[in-house]
């Protein structure tokens, strides 16, 4: 980083930051809550993960606007423009994990509190807690500036994919054996979907702060696929 | 708008609105070619569907370049810092469309040629086709600056919302009748959810392109639902 003569474009991009961080600590929160929300039922919590979801698109804008303002004002060439363009990117992932939790909180309702129900829901719940650890870690890597950690986390996305192929397998397997369990597991279908798509926002904010940090786009991009579009032989 | 005295600048955003012009007829022709790949199990079709996404991402990185130079070289004020961060939002919005037929493209592999596949298929044909409509529509009332036009648009995404509940209930159908139906309608239940969500983009831009053109919000905002998560009382 070339050090700068006024001083205020480093606290401005330390502002950024700080949103970055709290946007994303927010978003994991929002993740975990509606993840308990459907393992559990409770409605309650699931209406906050929903109305949470404006907090997020406010910070977003906030973000956006003094990003937008920085660039404006002090032109910043090479690697300050990389970083606040990339916070721009980076904040965008984030606003769409914050609708992807919501989408979630939305899904509880569909999900009935019987006995089977629930034992369904539990099949997501260790992809949850993945997706959240991840989220959480990329944005600490962010603003600790460690290009470095970010090599293993990304490759760390494929766990969350293979857990995603079965928890598919499980749920159409209830689908199988009773059509009563329809309703219920396509619901968490598209809640095991969703936690993946989260999955891929994180790699996103991975790729965007490697290039923030280093100028080079991260090592070794794996092809991403979703295995449960491609496998005709699945039922 | 106000007249520029330097009329490059004119050019550079008129440079910017033919690639979201492209951008927008590019992806809706993706979303044509998924959905006929899907309705006859068109292999060769869907992967050209999925290699095309990358060509909506290249002009995506062009446009996003153009217009942080466009802003850090101008420092554009008011209305035309607001077009210009518009047309990045616009490009956001067209490239996360064409990332979604990309994923229509690739559930074609899942849903096999059997005569009962083919008709379950057809159950989200005239959704795809109003989405289609819609994504044309809205980039060429974008390119031709009438906000007017933008406000009827807009209630049209309730009809998409409107036919992907029934496509929903109409899948669910099938399910519950034969457990063999569960995994080709489970992909297409995926297909109609990527559809509506190309709605809601539509709505996003048409949103963005009503405040680039007035620098007000698109009046009478409806709060957003998707029914099939919110009614417990489904199945």
């Amino acid at each position: 980083m070339v050090a700068h003569t006024v001083t205020s474009f480093d606290e401005e991009l330390a502002a950024i930051d700080r949103i970055i961080r709290d946007m994303g600590h927010f978003s994991a929160a929002m993740v975990q809550a509606a993840t308990v929300a459907l393992l559990e039922g409770e409605q309650d919590m699931a209406r906050r993960v929903i109305a949470d979801d404006a907090v997020m698109d406010a910070r977003q804008r906030e973000l956006d606007e003094r990003a937008i303002t920085l660039i404006g004002k002090r032109q910043p060439m090479a690697d300050d423009l990389r970083t606040v363009v990339g916070a721009i990117r980076i904040a965008s992932d984030l606003e769409r994990i914050g609708d992807l939790a919501k989408n979630l909180g939305k899904r509880v309702a569909a999900v009935d509190k019987s006995p089977a129900s629930q034992t369904f829901a539990h099949s997501i719940e260790s992809m949850a807690e993945l997706v959240q650890h991840q989220l959480e870690r990329v944005v600490d890597i962010y603003i600790e500036r460690d290009a470095e950690a970010l090599v293993p986390l990304r490759a760390d996305d494929e766990k969350i994919d293979v857990q995603y192929t079965a928890v598919f397998r499980e749920l159409l397997t209830y689908m199988m054996e009773d059509p009563r369990n329809i309703t219920a597991c396509t619901h968490l279908l598209f809640c095991a979907k969703n936690l993946e798509r989260i999955g891929d926002h994180v790699t996103n904010i991975a790729e965007n702060a490697y290039y923030v940090m280093t100028g080079s786009q991260l090592p070794a991009n794996r092809p991403k696929v979703d295995e449960t579009g491609t496998q005709p032989s699945l039922a």
